[in-house]
């Protein structure tokens, strides 16, 4: 009964070849674990059987260190490869011990959520590493005044290390979605079988532990039904990707004006343009996170209107997406990680744009309001028309005298008041309570960093819970 | 300045319109709490000043009664249009105290995670009485064999309790998905000011809390320029939309197959085909996920690629994309809890159907493995060549003979093993575990109910929180 | 037999309100025409029958005027609705000819691709007028030099009219993306039925005809059953708001740097910013664009993975979906026609941010090519020395000398010729064959009014066909 | 200047990955197309620049039969490892001539675009396979009568023929789709040069010609600048996806039924239920289109909110996603093909399906318009009532008598007359006039028979074109 060749061509040899490229230890594992589940069984209970598990296990953990074999005109996958290298070497007896109670279904779906617990922790590894070095170049801008563009014209005064610890506290809610995440489906379906469960009493405790899971999924239809898992991590994908763009839309911007300057080894010339300085490591972090929203797409479009028992779908069809949209997004962060320690703000262009903006009027109509006694729309107004005034005489505001105030109705500021309300360094200072004040905005970077150690030390329990599982599963 | 006709017509009024129907509450509550951290300045602590700001807290809360009055020509926004109505009553002076270090920014940012919390809190209490609804069928069903087929084929006897209880399993994911994106959201904007925070020590914490938020956002760009909540909002409903989709999948196939009944007023006949009993409230369910699931497009798209300040994107315009999903996917789980309320399984038809099909197989495999010392790999290919035996006889499993297996080279079995090995209610009755034995699926039940309970909860505490913060912010 | 409460006020009246505001004139056309075919068809023959469907017919013309009666508890739809009110007026019996072979599969899949139409050719004309708007702005700018930045940077010098230019053409490929939609999908379905046609030997050819189809869906399965043709309207839309999301991108960036300039009634201030003027018009355009894009996704998934022959998902349900989108994209053009009507580029700047670039680069070094004998890889080498010395010593290329060139060991070049090669008009006049050189462009103008023109044209005649046929529709 | 690791490693690695295995046969004749155009230039005139520009032709398409070098450190791109390569073998000189006018802009979106319409042409050619092998089943079961269903019922006969005619039509507009997506996307960006065009005389019509274009891009910042070609490329494959997504779903449903087989190489069996014979080939294909789906977003949001000369984002970036998408729409219509023609229709158990549903119901009510005089609505009441007083006495209606008719009130019907309407062969055989009667049916599909054929003498056409080209740019 061979395979007709588009089923073989399209479907078995690039699973098999997904298979041993991403899934080859996990599934060792997952049949390791399920053995020990067979060897505390009634039919297992002789010294014979118990010989020929111990046997089977030791086999199954040797194969880790080969590749797995190529693919025989009748194996329709890694799992059957594995049983007939298996066989050929202890048996088929020996071998039939891993089958009771099994089904590719439980088992299927215990190895891809080995693997989604891979591609989440390694995203949220990269994530704090962002956001520690979002933090650490924050810390070094306390007082770089940068113009924050509303609108896309100039809007206040603030600070790079205000900026930055916003992109860091926005990455710090996509890390405790990650975590979130994480939780959910670190739950095991093996003992599910098919969906029905098994006859065979098997300890579903055990296995989830002996692999790492914080237990098994309670419901055994559940456990290989559901793929609400895969939405979630290609939703937490999204949000990162999102949220990059954004910060990258600004990178590329400030880019453009020399306010942001990437290294050497991080722009790119122009075949015929002699003069060009591209930063392209920015542009192609750009692109890596579309394409890691758009691939989204396909693992959503996958489990839309499918029976709640169909498990191709979501199974070995869709890995190779998550897998797309993980080194999109991996490769989008890692090209933004590379700007960030290979590139830098430029303070001297940022103080000259500072210096030729408008951008302190808000301070003014404060000041107005608190020694102009003014009301806010009186003093907005006021403002207004000296900006305006001003502008018609290429005078920035910056400028502005205490007369020019006057002229215009407004009160007599004193000239100490008027110089500091329009000084972007003072309009920094003033904005404590979460804006760029340096001294309040160092405590909240401080408060930032905790958090991250938090996150980090979350991650690495994680970590640490499956290599604790992994040296559990070792054979004796 | 009058606005041109197109921006008139495209935009301002559109949102006028829009702010009208789902945010003037919303936005009088936010200028309520400013209000209230605007009283304690040092600019407000004269008699004159608490007075006019009292007066001005009043009429504010006035107006929650009347509607926002048509938007004249030269108002852009509810927020203005509520301005000049109060100067008109109160003068200009008392409400000018209201504009004191506040922006659109902070105070549309605050009103729309409001109106976020109401979709979030709707949804949330929607879906705990469907996976209540779920677990009382599943409670009434917990002896009801259905055959669950995988890949569109009899698969394994299961029981209806154990197929809803594990769509309940999925949702309740869902609902810890909802509580984790509420909470992330539910942080207050106000103080933020424009993106750098005021000059004026407005008390973040108090309005904060006066508006039943657990605290302000900290970071004041942060505050105004994040827009990760909506995406995590829409990600839900995409994540709730997608599930369902699946159990209304089996719900029209089984509807189609007579095995679940829909009452008349969920059914409508054809305006051509006088036999027809269609189904429809099922069909429309599944099209509101399908479009639920296409609306979190519009939210996507609209905070991809923009500069991290610019707020129009995600604000003011993508309101209406965000109510238009919560509709759909509110609209679908109504439908759904009808047809689950005002429809049931026909346990007779799936009783037929469970007798006709050979989805025993695997605990006859079992069973051999079990009593006749075969391995599993022996008794499954033994159990195969009997049903292709017994499909030439055109006789079903269920009729399998000892005789039957042991010309096949089978072991002899006992003849009351076999039977119960053949038994669809046995082999449910065998599967504990996670799996459809009655009496471990009812502890199942009892578990998810108090799950239930316990999301019930929290969501009437989340309730409760925002009561609370209104009786606080009223006027004394 | 009533509805089910959550089956009525969740399908019935919104899809009654969606009818009565969007579809009841093409039902009144539909009936009308199917009458016609009825009238032809032998049980009608008696000069009764031709007298009843006479009346019938008119009846159904009056209706035209009157909006539809408020949806009475057991009257499903607007079809029901009108058969209903006639049968009041004309007893049921006159009433009962419009029934003859029409289902309401064939009759609502007639309607709402008449509907459809409607949205294509509006889309189509605003297309049209946005076309002409960018030939109209081009003509008027092609001298003015724009610097074209690539990857964020200067990269060459053009014109304005250029640049316009290339959007019309990008534009001119979606106006026939939308004229092949509107072909492919202006076929009738009428006389399909419910999918397999009526024994009733109607002329499917005049029905198709009265209502301005190119003629019937020949294969009536097809007719009612297939969904491409919205997914063909909705990605049309998908690309029109992909390349004028583009387009804004540009404007924006234009906006913020002072190169294009709107006028006050497509600006807004800040309500505590006194100096801003932000170019807000353009902002909601780009925010319809992402919708626009973005809801697409509900008609897609509305299709996905459902039997062929259920049209509920793609009929009622996904006109709401089609409408939605429609709005954005149709406002987001008509925002982007007022700010090129009501802004303009400012020629000052942009010869003054020409003038500080080093962006005629390429331009000296196909001189050095051509006058020098240079290969072009070393013209390129030594220009890029250049531009690097000259940035040393804070001097633009603009005004590097012959000296400059030759102390770096390039060729002597001629004063004037070097003069020349560094000069922004002088590099715009050099490059026609599809570049900016104005004399070129104007003909390249000339040739995209002719394009705009024929498709206006292809509009109009469709716009005249529906016309005639609603003459020939109507009752004599 | 080494690049940075992290762009080296997941920018231009990658890139140059890709460029090897899909690109450079397409760099090269579009680098030899240039060459040609070089070589008419005044520059070129002398026969020592005439000799070098032959060598080189040579020297490129010698590089054709050769894999690309490994990636030094300081290469880009397959585009200077080519340059890299030739300067070893034949100096600098004699390979700077490929330089002149070109810049790695045009050549990218040329060779982009020419990779494109090979992905057409090859989706084009499996679709025409496709639709050819459904016209041929179709001719196989003209009087093959399946029992359409709508909403999930069982809705009225029809035949297969008249399915699958049906989606060959839907499949025909795709054809038309793609030819007019082939169309718009087959013109030259060659001379475009960066994007504003060259200084040099280039012949653009030589280079489109010579690479089988229809024609150069007329306007040079749209050819390098715009990327709807690309958008259209992935909604014409959304089209066919979605499209076959409502095939295969009827498809699973009747293999569910029984009612169509899949051969032995199409199915599997299960590790655990013996019992199983899964048509997993339709599952796959299934999938394979779901992500065909979504793969299309990474495209769309690759050209989102990006400057307009912005290239990266839409060049190198998105052609992975395009191949991708490619595979998967490949993949699944080649598995859909396996499974029409490694499957069939069980025509005995269609036979026993339509023989027990009440679908003739409609032809009845038409019978008693024509021949009882009733009206439609009076008629299909009457059948209504039947069909449920049949149900009550466990009859199907295909055994109704006359005298059940009239005891309902119904006229009295000839008996033969009354058996003819209540059968379903002879109910198809009413319907022509796009309907399911085997004559008409067979002339429908001489009709699409040709249209094939017209299609697949255009996609030959296309073909044609691009080797003539081939042949006319071979170096003499």
């Amino acid at each position: 009964m061979p395979w007709h060749p588009s089923y073989r061509g399209r479907v078995l040899e690039p699973d098999y070849l997904f298979a041993s490229q991403h899934l080859v230890p996990h599934l060792l594992h997952a049949l390791c674990a399920h053995l020990q589940a067979v060897a505390r069984l009634e039919v297992a209970r002789s010294p014979e059987a118990q010989a020929e598990i111990a046997t089977l296990h030791r086999a199954l953990e040797g194969l880790e260190a080969t590749p797995l074999p190529a693919q025989g005109p009748d194996v329709p996958d890694a799992y059957f490869a594995i049983q007939r290298e298996l066989e050929e070497a202890l048996g088929a007896h020996a071998v039939s011990w891993v089958r009771i109670g099994l089904s590719r279904n439980d088992l299927d779906m215990t190895v891809y959520r080995m693997r989604a617990r891979e591609l989440l922790l390694g995203t949220g590894e990269q994530l704090l590493t962002l956001r520690r070095a979002l933090a650490e170049k924050a810390g070094a801008h306390l007082e770089t005044v940068l113009i924050a563009q509303t609108h896309h014209q100039p809007g206040q005064p603030t600070t790079v290390a205000h900026y930055l610890a916003a992109v860091e506290a926005l990455l710090a809610r996509d890390s405790e979605r990650l975590l979130g995440a994480y939780g959910r489906l670190n739950r095991c379906p093996l003992g599910a079988a098919a969906l029905a469960g098994s006859s065979f009493d098997l300890d579903r405790g055990l296995t989830a532990s002996l692999l790492g899971f914080d237990g098994p999924v309670e419901n055994t239809y559940d456990a290989v039904a559901s793929s609400d898992w895969e939405a979630e991590v290609v939703s937490v994908a999204q949000s990162v990707a999102l949220n990059l763009s954004r910060f990258v839309c600004d990178l590329l911007s400030w880019a453009g004006a020399g306010w942001y300057r990437l290294g050497e080894g991080l722009v790119q010339g122009s075949s015929i343009m002699p003069q060009k300085r591209n930063p392209v490591a920015l542009e192609h972090a750009r692109t890596r996170f579309s394409r890691a929203l758009g691939a989204a797409g396909m693992v959503l479009y996958s489990s839309h209107n499918i029976p709640y028992a169909d498990l191709n779908d979501f199974g070995p069809d869709v890995q190779g997406a998550l897998q797309v949209q993980h080194v999109q997004l991996e490769g989008g962060i890692e090209l933004l990680l590379a700007c960030l320690e290979g590139g830098d703000f430029d303070t001297e262009r940022l103080r000259a744009a500072a210096a030729t903006t408008d951008t302190t009027a808000t301070e003014l109509a404060d000041e107005l309001v608190r020694e102009g006694h003014l009301s806010f729309p009186e003093a907005h107004a006021l403002v207004g028309r000296l900006v305006a005034k001003l502008q018609g005489e290429a005078r920035p505001l910056a400028q502005a005298t205490v007369r020019d105030v006057s002229e215009l109705g407004g009160p007599e500021l004193d000239p100490r008041a008027l110089r500091a309300a329009l000084d972007p360094d003072a309009f920094v200072r003033r904005r404590g309570g979460g804006g760029p004040a340096p001294h309040a905005m160092a405590e909240q970077l401080q408060r930032a960093r905790r958090r991250a150690e938090r996150d980090v030390a979350a991650l690495e329990g994680r970590r640490q819970a499956l290599s604790s599982a992994r040296e559990d599963l070792r054979a004796p």
